[in-house]
């Protein structure tokens, strides 16, 4: 596809070579990133940087990034501060909104709002999250960090093997990234979640009929075996029937060192959409991991604004100009890898 | 008026050749609106934007405006981030504001909020709404609009005819509209409006004294009829004695094509301050006309960054800089015409 | 100290050579805050500003600061905006947010938790206020002060009298000052608190043994006599066991003109760390004081923007590049004293 001018709404939006484009201006974007140089393609455009639900981080982001380009961001964080609530329609508010932007990133809470809000816009919009439907570039990030992980490994990163576990029914991370990797003719795939909270079947079918070797089980121990990723999502307490069913399967999907050092291989990278919920009763992702180098979750999220610069390049065609632009900061923050 | 460092309180500050010279820096600002070209002529400025009640589209456009300008924005959205509620007085408040910044918008839910916080500023600050009182950028926009659409049709600027319809009781919008025609002499002001919504007897005498010829009635069919420019405000519900009162009104106060093609001139042009009420229950403005071209609604807030940008750079005294910092951006995002 | 990357979470980390280099650097911000220059050495640079609690000005003033040093700024404004809520730890959203800002600055209700997000983050975090632990750049901003008044009324910045008044048990502010003031061996204190609301005794101690002369009363009127510098706090109601003790204690500890004139010396600087409660029943600083020359509670928050611009420049190791980033801005707003 050619990005210039067009929404980012769905990852069914994208073929392999598009994802391949992405990802070669995403690796780009590193030197940004550290801050070995500074740039700025997108100097005197405007990011409108809609939440209309919190998520803080995920605003962060998508601002930094745009920031990093050269670019302003104007922002809203909640549906209070919204004209929406007295009555005005989304189309409306889109139509409005973008005679003042040239790009806007919207989060909301209703499926299919980014489209709606899309359709009536005159610029570029990127959905950053439209409740359990879809949020592109968290599973661009994480298809990213997967080929970044095995690259630094050495391995193929056509051929690889994955695993994700935990509440696969719902989730739009999971779903989106398996959209992703259906791009992937050569992936094995391992399924493991509790019972009832299966992969949808026709997602498994898509990814069968696209070449991928598929696998379900219920079973962590099992389904954590013989991968080079394992990506940990969070078993949600509220979709069970019982305290006491919930307790049993959070307890059976609690990823930490002795699980991971008894049935993974050692070079195994764990993943996770973050946050990740660190209150005693939750813990799918124990902090006793964090020393363990393997994990990518940190490398994942700063990963994020790298992706989300490379969309904005591509949406703007400046990617030739990020270059261009680009000189050394008159300053120098020394980044230390925390322990 | 020399807008250098003055405050922007109230339309009442303008005579007709401020109006023209605010207008005419507006028109300047075009080719920035359609980012044809950057600037940055208040590179170092700091506009403190600050939103004490929720108004999304306000916000932005006050703050896409001063990014336009190449000046940084620092904001708040709601009351609840204030101190205000801690017994600080709005006094103490504006001082200390006004230490930081170098220009302030502020909008609050209160009457006379805008000029206290005026008088106790050491810089300049610019009403973005303070209650039902005053709105001037939103009287400017409006008016601007109705020049701009009547130029484009090559009708006479100084000699044109407009109806106001819905509440014309209440609402600062038509208000702060009307004081602004008063500076106009040779124009005809049709006020239609349900029983017991007229316009403040004072506002019409004012019109009248001015030489503006003005006829009021209740009926919409009526109204609409023989004018270049259809104002359309919201008919507030909760105004009303009983329900059935209001439904009764506000279905002979709506709008939509069937109505407009069989009263209206061919060529009237359709405002609104937005935002519409969308839902079933309400549509004084029906969506059915959002294909009509005369609906120029959109254009009207598109011309909002315009005159803030305008009102800006008179109050910095930046309007030549304006041009002389002038370039072309490096990026180009194409614009499509929404259906 | 070496600023340079260093994390700025408590007052206790500065000797008195660190205080005088602080404000060495402040002196040279005072163009920049007077906007008679402009600067942008941490061009590129982001800033994540991230309060937990709202403090409009706090959170106005560092983005300002930033802002002024050419920088970006990202922020958050509230809890609710926030994933911590959803069970993430403190030191998750650290590392996290670090991934994509090059510093960052929080604000916390919570007594310890810049601390705690500084151990996890890869980038120096400023304390922005931790409950009622610390708010350094609060204390230096007030220290800052005092030498700017003492100076300009020709005094000797090493030898003076300061007395604080109100309820000295609880509030940072105070206390922060307390230990900054420790770093002077020949200043004489006094402190005067209505009964119960004393000098933690500790603190006392650390000002005697370094060499202050310090005295406590219960009584305003000698409290506030014979000093250069008079701090007042609010003395809050919730504190008291009765409405009538706190009525009575705050009748005690409020300051006037008709106070002032008859108890202080005709030059004693007054000052407080805002916001003051203005409400007729509180009024610890009455508004008849507003056009006392020396009040300087206008000039401290103003200082507190050098300050921070101060702090951040040394964390970023830019000193130098200030002044070689100079320029003259394109614009200029005239700044009246408000009467």
């Amino acid at each position: 596809m050619n990005f210039h001018g067009q929404h980012i709404l769905s990852v069914h939006q994208f073929e392999r070579v598009d994802v391949e484009r992405i990802f070669e201006v995403t690796d780009q974007m590193r030197p940004f990133g550290r801050r070995e140089k500074v740039t700025n393609p997108l100097k005197g455009a405007i990011l409108s940087n809609m939440f209309f639900e919190p998520s803080t981080r995920t605003r962060v982001s998508f601002g930094s990034a745009f920031n990093l380009l050269g670019g302003n961001v104007r922002e809203t964080t909640g549906i209070e501060s919204s004209s929406i609530v007295k009555g005005e329609s989304m189309r409306d508010f889109a139509r409005v909104l973008s005679g003042y932007s040239d790009v806007i990133v919207i989060r909301h809470p209703e499926m299919g709002s980014a489209e709606e809000f899309a359709s009536a816009s005159a610029v570029p919009v990127i959905n950053g999250g439209d409740g359990a439907n879809e949020h592109p570039s968290q599973a661009l990030l994480d298809l990213y960090t997967i080929r970044a992980e095995l690259e630094s490994q050495g391995k193929n990163v056509d051929e690889f093997r994955i695993a994700l576990i935990g509440d696969l029914a719902n989730g739009r991370a999971v779903h989106s990234l398996l959209k992703l990797l259906s791009l992937f003719h050569r992936v094995t795939i391992k399924l493991a979640s509790p019972q009832g909270l299966d992969t949808p079947p026709q997602l498994v079918e898509l990814l069968r009929s696209r070449g991928a070797t598929v696998s379900e089980s219920h079973d962590l121990h099992e389904g954590i075996q013989h991968v080079d990723i394992l990506y940990v999502t969070r078993v949600q307490e509220e979709r069970f029937a019982s305290q006491e069913e919930a307790n049993y399967y959070r307890g059976l999907f609690r990823l930490n060192q002795e699980i991971y050092s008894k049935y993974c291989e050692s070079n195994t990278v764990i993943m996770h959409p973050l946050p990740r919920d660190s209150r005693a009763q939750s813990q799918e992702l124990d902090e006793d991991l964090d020393s363990n180098p393997n994990l990518a979750i940190f490398r994942q999220t700063q990963n994020g604004v790298l992706v989300r610069m490379a969309l904005f390049a591509l949406v703007f065609d400046v990617v030739k100009q990020v270059q261009s632009s680009a000189s050394k900061p008159t300053w120098h923050m020394p980044r230390p890898r925390i322990a």
